[in-house]
């Protein structure tokens, strides 16, 4: 599939017009993959895109990068070279000049200090906007990753058994997104037993044994062709005890009522709500104090979430995940997440596992 | 052993005192676990320490952090809280605020939209100069990650064979990582051989087979309970040409001119200059356009390095690399590089194998 990345850039200086800017500073680099298709990890050297309304867009390239022919004015340095003084050449001192979520204050602070009567604005959704509304080759990409991580769920399932230990199933998860064409994972495969899942930041333990009764709360995602997966379901091992049955059809109404709300035009709050108030009026708020969700592309968690504080309405082509949770300390945890895409009728999940509880083991 | 983190702090302190800074804001992770022993990885989320000259720091958590009884003030928000407005609470908005580099524009450009008066400063350096400067205890894990680095290069040195594949030799060098007790690479491990060897960001390829008369740079490191190690040596397959080892020679001899100007109190681009004039003066300045070295400790590349633009001067307890290379495209390329630490009289090396080139295969 041939990318046009002169349209996408072209969607990005019409929100840039909206705010009335006309430079912006590009420094998230998957953002610039997004808008050129070149690819470059700077580590902590300096790398960016100033795109300007005239079109005259400028890479700031390091001589270290494997880089040429970007099509862009091209300004190079070397680790010795005056590298804000660049910048500052680049840039319209009179005019407010936007900056993007990743630049680091290694940079913005000594530019700040250079230039010191510059505006220097918050210009970052003018292009995260553009990225968390995916194109149709983005969205078939995350589509055919989601159709993984639904196989390879099921599989893993099927797998689990009384005895194994919570690393065994993480890396059975990781050996079959392999096999299954995926490069990788997109973050590090949760699998929790029992209490472990009401820890939000439990990494699978080798000596953790799955033991019956126990909940299995497996949160897996893969990466296909640079798109992200992301997925979470809770299984039981043998049995579910009533209390926990219980929470599990708690959560999984509210994924049903955040999910049904879901087209252009709506608030993400207001999505956010559907799930938030349902777990409030069964009593497990405080068990429960998290956004609902994240945006999702080519990193697991991109900018834009599913919050009580993102007023932001739903667009067609964005994909964010729906995962409410209730976590109980020393107990167990149950979270259900799917991933949605905003149609232009409404939704579509990415994500066709059965969501009510399942016995494993 | 017992970390004085206490003292770590009161360093810090007072180079915010000589600056004229009665608060920072410290968000680089590794800064705030080497301030305080808590480690947490805040993904894209707020984290944060809030240095106060009068030793009422505060700490910036979110109720997802497994964190608990820091010992400072905490301020807990979830991810639906006005997470700038209280930075904005905790903050004296009369007096400069010094900004760490690793702060991103996602929080400081808000920070400063809301507090218009407020004046945000470049304060990195009084955390990062603390860190360069390495205590005993860092000074024994650094040698101890520099040994395990020692003894696995010589060891790689007498298994390269030729007919092996780039990908064979850097596998083996991670696997005896793992044997010698480290617990990973510091960075990808660099394995080129011949014309590979010019090109900076070259990956290990399992098609690349070595043969006779070919470069094989090397360059790796290992992290050792949390501190790095990281060596270049560049050897020859049977046998080596007259030109490659005369460049290997000039190579040798500006590691060797730049290393013996080390002391306390030397400027960094004196340091430097030893090695660029040398190279310069042999008709290859043209085939090495970066930086002498980089700073290093818990991570490979700390902030702070040795180039001709840092008129920084060396103090006791910095560690950073010496590696000079020439990179000749399409050709060859030859780099060396120890870990060096400064001392009182001098300075001390890390690596102790061999500079001279060996051959190999």
């Amino acid at each position: 599939m041939q990318i046009n990345y002169e349209e996408r850039r072209q969607r990005v200086l019409e929100r840039m017009e909206k705010r009335g800017l006309t430079q912006l500073i590009v420094s998230d680099p998957l953002s610039i993959r997004f808008l050129t298709g070149i690819w470059n990890n700077p580590y902590e050297r300096l790398f960016g895109l100033i795109l300007k309304s005239n079109g005259e867009h400028v890479m700031l390239l390091n001589y270290l990068y494997f880089i040429s022919d970007t099509g862009f004015k091209e300004v190079w340095f070397s680790d010795m070279d005056d590298q804000i003084g660049l910048i500052a050449e680049n840039i319209d001192h009179d005019k407010p000049l936007g900056i993007d979520k990743a630049w680091p204050a290694r940079f913005l602070i000594p530019l700040q200090e250079r230039v010191p009567g510059l505006k220097t604005v918050w210009g970052s959704d003018c292009v995260d906007d553009v990225r968390a509304a995916k194109d149709e080759q983005e969205i078939a990409l995350m589509k055919k990753a989601s159709e993984i991580n639904d196989r390879v769920i099921e599989r893993t399932r099927d797998y689990i058994k009384e005895g194994m230990s919570e690393k065994q199933v993480a890396d059975f998860i990781e050996e079959n997104f392999l096999k299954e064409g995926a490069t990788g994972t997109s973050f590090d495969t949760i699998v929790c037993f029992g209490a472990n899942a009401a820890d939000q930041h439990h990494e699978p333990s080798e000596d953790v044994k799955l033991e019956a009764g126990q909940c299995v709360l497996v949160d897996m995602g893969c990466v296909y062709e640079g798109y992200c997966s992301d997925m979470t379901r809770t299984f039981y091992c043998k049995s579910v005890d009533p209390e926990q049955a219980e929470v599990h059809d708690i959560v999984r109404e509210a994924v049903r009522r955040a999910e049904e709300v879901i087209k252009p035009g709506v608030k993400f709050s207001f999505i956010d709500k559907q799930a938030r108030d349902y777990i409030d009026e069964k009593g497990y708020s405080k068990y429960w104090k998290i956004r609902l969700g994240h945006f999702i592309g080519q990193q697991d968690h991109e900018y834009g979430d599913v919050s009580p504080i993102n007023d932001k309405e739903a667009e067609v082509g964005n994909i964010f995940s729906i995962e409410p949770g209730i976590y109980i300390e020393g107990k167990y945890g149950v979270r259900i997440e799917d991933l949605v895409l905003v149609t232009k009728d409404g939704y579509e999940l990415l994500n066709h596992v059965e969501k009510k509880y399942e016995i494993v083991g």
